[in-house]
């Protein structure tokens, strides 16, 4: 809406943003941006300097965003990923609702998609186990309201619920069910997404091409991004869509979350069952 | 919605649906169905066996539904499928705000998000061309509006309108804009493809996970489903998310358009201005 | 081998290879050299611009290298390819003995790797009918022989031996076989495609990773080159290994090929057969 | 050789390989073997179910065989494996120039490709070490006597030599060097990699196409096969190429060794470094 009294900007030639300057020494991981995508960086040691960046986040009270794919569910990615939330290190969740659905039906049935949590075998009746989880929820109401009445006693939304921390899962064309928490109008879900766009430090997008792209459209240029994805296409395109401060790793999100995990805990001084 | 006297589906077993048997005679694209997926295909014979097959439900005046994501406007395949539109080979197409916004774009600067539609070079001003046209239309009223106005003179879209084909702009998180086309709530967009989905016998799904995902989840299982990807991964995608019966060629689909249009063209007895 | 009285560069400094400056009109598709790799390219309007650069060199006696990889035979580019022989826009070919079996295999029993050609359906007795291919090169001598003796009738190396064009058949560690003209020490097949390389204007290479990288290691920077792979990754290493002055399209070459054949024949005012 | 009394087989029929039954436990991680080729696997179960079968079979003294491409280098993944090769789990290691060469570059510059180890940025006179590297080997004699002679004082071929496990260095055609002890002829290269195929237990596979196409050619039925990479066209070429009996995880080898190894580090209740 614009106002008497705004200043606007005119003429053809457009605004250059002028993204904060940031030292490239070599502990510096965000010293990376704008590099090219590449599947062939030192991941390893890349893993370690963005664990060393996150504590630091952490201990000044920042704020991380994390946006996440369905892959992270049915890979076990989830099991670390549940650590990284309770010791403090999620402050807003944006995802789907097919990895919402993943997540409750595991707590249900121990599978994703039918698919066992451990074997990746499908199994016999695992064809309705996600539509009977989202029925669940309709039948409790929401997913707070089934997490309260202990129908669901685990995963990430709930440690997300049993934390205070927010999530917002962005309903998409392709959505079954959807989830009775699942907004459905997109403009919407963007306004939901922009509250917390605007007070993140850091962004960490990992196996999500739709709601990844979509946080990049709104993510401030002082924003640390990182995209995590096994697909090279996803950090070109995000790039390509003008979200030019993010490093891009092309790596597989669902083992790179462990290893973070793991090294962060490393990092605190705590015992870590990460091997 | 449930009515008294309708027959229920009880018990655990699940209903197995049973595709339709199809000759599996070398003629016949769709004896490939259900096979791996897998980029070593002899595809240009095979683009032949889909061009006869395409001109035969077109002959018998058959439904052919089109899915396409936006690298079908960058590359140049625009040009190719407005002769398969004015052909009358089309009869819906599902796309997204992406898909739309570039086509108009591309009819009002000659660009693809500020890209030369020739070159692939950046223009200077191109950073601002795909808002402007976005507002051109909101300016207009909507895109038919735009066109009966003589705003937009061409294009995909223009064509669609033109030959009285439907299409549907389903709505999705990473949009800007959108355009006032695009239909924002998820669910209500899913409603209004259902309605062109139920009459298709062929359904041919270009460069489009998103909306190729959505549309995979409607079909019947007798509509004949080719989903064409540069990314094999969206094939196995579809695979894995139950659209089964979809024939999977993992080629570059803004080439593949071209020499279909050619190849109907020859088998019209056309003359073909495609190399 | 250094002698009395060369010059030779010391110092740790290195040398700077100054690329030939090329003019950015919009003409010139090698303007784009360097540029980063993405799919997202106005890649029918490339190959045009690719048609005319081609058919110039070929109108100045120019010389144009291919690399091929086993995709061009079974996707039924290599008919198209024929053409291009025959033209005279062909003055080497590079390739493997995985390509070469293919080739000889299609003439002998119409299929690739037991794949026939037209349908891609596997034969029954299609496994070993590579395996026969080789033999009865072996039992003739060599290929030249086997053309000579009237066992093979057609294919890409029967129109290279009629129309006196050369090959190099490169060994590689995964070759069954291999055929009698492949060259198995790997430094004297690299000795063998420098030959061509010193007098080469256009380098083309489609759908081979090692041939690719191998020969990019030893293409002048004057040379211009073209990598043309759905695998973004080959066009990718190909920029990290040196070869800076690719112009990669990431895109299939076995549709690039057929279309680039069909334009060159327009251009050149013949009729196309070509859809 | 045929010799006189040798048994032939004879007809047009073949012989159908009858690859031996496997228990499909939901313990046995081969029990998914030739299942389809997808990203979408409980990979970190699948990690600890691999753990647990290597453990095994060192148990039981039997043999390992790792076939590695350069992005275990240049990732980083090379300072677990070590950890692999002390263990007594690694008896065989089939691999190429490439990585050979920056095995070394990184034992005497610290760089792989003249990248620096840690941080991944190219150095200012990186383009040559690891020209320099392959002359200090030639200057030596050898990898082992570079090793005798104190020139190599780390990293995986050291190891190798330590711990007298064989490595086989297959050339290929776009090695640069290359090394004094890489096989340039391919047919010599295999018939050393024979030598080891025929004892091996299990097979794994990372991040190397050609060597692990090669090595799929030559494996037995019974070798337990797993092939690691991002790029699922890796995986999907080996069992197109017939090595049926693999083990296919479109995932992240760099990152897959270093939880493998802390996870059999765990299970053989010793100290584990890796987060």
């Amino acid at each position: 809406m614009v106002r008497k009294g705004d200043r606007v900007v005119v003429g053809m030639d457009g605004i250059r943003v002028a993204a904060p300057q940031r030292p490239r020494s070599s502990d510096d991981i965000f010293g990376f941006m704008s590099s090219g995508v590449s599947p062939e960086k030192p991941i390893n040691h890349l893993i370690q300097d963005l664990a060393r960046e996150m504590k630091n986040i952490h201990d000044q009270n920042g704020s991380i965003i994390f946006v996440m794919g369905t892959a992270m569910v049915y890979t076990g990615a989830d099991e670390a990923f549940l650590d990284l939330i309770r010791m403090g290190y999620v402050q807003a969740l944006f995802t789907g609702n097919g990895f919402s659905v993943m997540d409750l039906e595991k707590q249900l049935f121990g599978t994703a998609l039918g698919m066992d949590k451990n074997t990746g075998k499908v199994r016999n009746t695992g064809y309705k186990s996600n539509i009977v989880a989202i029925n669940e929820i309709w039948n409790a109401g929401c997913i707070r309201e089934a997490i309260g009445k202990g129908i669901i006693k685990g995963g990430v939304l709930y440690e997300y619920v049993q934390n205070d921390v927010p999530f917002v899962i962005g309903g998409s064309l392709h959505d079954d069910g959807p989830l009775p928490d699942a907004i459905t109008d997109v403009l919407q879900a963007q306004d939901e997404m922009r509250k917390y766009v605007q007070k993140a430090d850091v962004c960490i997008i990992c196996a999500s091409m739709l709601h990844g792209i979509a946080v990049g459209n709104m993510l401030p240029s002082r924003v640390k991004t990182v995209a995590v994805d096994i697909n090279s296409y996803v950090v070109t395109w995000l790039q390509d869509r003008g979200t030019t401060q993010v490093l891009g790793l092309v790596t597989y999100p669902a083992l790179l979350i462990p290893i973070l995990t793991g090294e962060i805990q490393r990092l605190s001084g705590m015992d870590t069952a990460i091997p």
